[in-house]
């Protein structure tokens, strides 16, 4: 594990007319304000990334399909610079809340066909704090997208 | 419309790999504080309600699929006291956040195959605060949920 990321089992309950799916509280471990709700879609073995948030905290909930997430650590001074870290969340296979924080680059892949998550920010949207590279590149240790 | 509730179109941004669908910002109109965020999915014509909120602001977007909601406002001294109102909400029919004051009462329905809400609640849940009623009752003017 990457250090400062976390991983939050959350509840799902199930009810006659449909689930409940608990995404996230004030009070809960990973909650670092709020700034900004929203929803990103990605297609099945599509992949978005690669980014940095310099300032934002996320917490990423995967309420529908499969979700593929690659974390890299390249902070001077983290315990795990140069790490890489995958993990895969849906509700069916994994439902767990991710709180990245800022400096980690991320990027994700769609598993299943359709595939949702939000991501609950710290801030609101800024395209100034955030970096971007593309998915090839010689910066990141090369990943397998299959 | 009834008093006090909030219809607030959002954007949906496309992209190859997929969407980017807004939720809410902390300085939005319709902000009320935050206390949890959860989701709810209902099943294809199955209905949940009636609930309400004495104390929650409910926030609601419908990220997947169309769920009709019915308010209804028996709040005294409300300018629309003994007033109806009925939506459908999804992002292929009508992309908007509904912003709910606490106090009046709500049920929703799945109108698509799969249907998904968030729920962005300005405090966490707590059973004490909400008030339940069954779908057929006495109370509420009656619905028909064809």
């Amino acid at each position: 594990m990457i250090e400062g990321v976390g991983l939050t089992p959350l509840k799902i309950i199930n009810g006659q007319m449909g689930l409940v799916l608990h995404g996230i509280k004030s009070s809960d471990t990973g909650f670092m304000g709020f700034g900004e709700a929203y929803f990103s879609t990605v297609n099945k073995e599509a992949v978005k990334g690669w980014k940095c948030h310099t300032k934002m905290w996320l917490n990423i909930i995967v309420p529908v399909g499969s979700i593929r997430f690659v974390l890299y650590d390249d902070r001077i001074g983290s315990s795990t610079m140069g790490s890489l870290f995958n993990i895969t969340l849906g509700p069916a296979v994994n439902y767990r809340r991710l709180t990245v924080p800022p400096g980690l680059w991320m990027a994700f892949q769609g598993k299943g066909d359709f595939n949702l998550l939000m991501n609950f920010a710290s801030i609101p949207h800024d395209p100034e704090e955030a970096k971007q590279l593309p998915l090839d590149n010689s910066y990141i240790p090369a990943i397998s997208w299959i």
